[in-house]
């Protein structure tokens, strides 16, 4: 995995930010989506996470084992940043070296007083950034002659607008996937 | 379905925030997650989405069709707000009413250069808030005589922190499911 992403990874997962989330699903293919806060990257391939409500969650991950985590940070409207991070149910600890580890995490957060019920213990198969869309450079790719010039599809002009362009182009990548 | 809820995850579908994402899954279970922003609400029960990359997100609603919106706000590092809609597939426009109706949002964005590829239409199956988790207040639930008093689980004592307890002892939710 680049390694790159592994320590943004890293950073994003233990800073346990409130826009941390698990995306999970059930054998029915129903999705579920919560915010989980208290968690720790252990190693390049593992994340401990505590389990204190999450029910929908829980029950997914012990009937299909595959999750994505989300922390997304979006410092104003028009700028996303983040990682993904894919994982698999490997270990549903109620004591043990990794319970007290995440206990110790948690006691120092304000969720100190929730009861906690379990450390989910995960593998990581795929971490990717958030933006994945890759748009090439519009000269080459948007304006051939006899293209319906639809509103809005200019070509950039401010210098920041350009630079967005510019980026792009040589492989920056900037929408969801 | 809560018309409250149905009016919150209204406005806050059509605000087409940047801290939107949509959930997926594949057949064998791979979930994913992207950032989706052009969406509308255009009924109590459907929603509209453009889709110009979201590739792995498109391929896993083609087989699986199920899917999570979800808008989350968090203003600061400790409050989270926001709505979940449970979804599933029911159209691929690649022309027609909605694919001019979010054709025609898309290019209001700084978005409209993209390429619209698809207008993806959903019926809504579901609407829950961010935050699922209740808790009882620590005076019934977490202090009884000779239950082991662990860090952290203080008394409330500030009036923040007391009416924090307070709205959940009367069913308040506050973390996630």
């Amino acid at each position: 995995m680049d390694q790159q992403l592994v320590e943004k990874a890293r950073t994003l997962i233990n800073a346990n930010l409130i826009s941390t989330t698990l995306s999970t699903v059930s054998k029915d293919y129903d999705v579920n989506i919560a915010v989980i806060t208290i968690l720790e990257m252990v190693d390049d391939d593992a994340i401990i996470c505590a389990r204190f409500g999450a029910d929908k969650t829980y029950a997914n991950l012990k009937e299909t084992g595959k999750g994505v985590f989300l922390v997304l940070l979006t410092p104003d409207q028009h700028t996303k940043d983040g990682i993904r991070v894919y994982v698999e149910l490997t270990e549903d600890q109620q004591e043990g070296e990794y319970y007290d580890r995440i206990r110790a995490r948690l006691d120092q957060t304000s969720y100190s007083h929730f009861p906690l019920r379990n450390c989910l213990v995960f593998k990581i198969t795929d971490i990717l950034p958030v933006s994945m869309h890759k748009k090439t450079f519009p000269a080459q790719a948007g304006y051939k002659k006899g293209r319906p010039n639809r509103p809005g599809r200019r070509r950039p002009t401010s210098p920041m607008i350009y630079r967005y362009y510019y980026q792009t182009a040589r492989g920056m990548k900037i929408a969801g996937d």
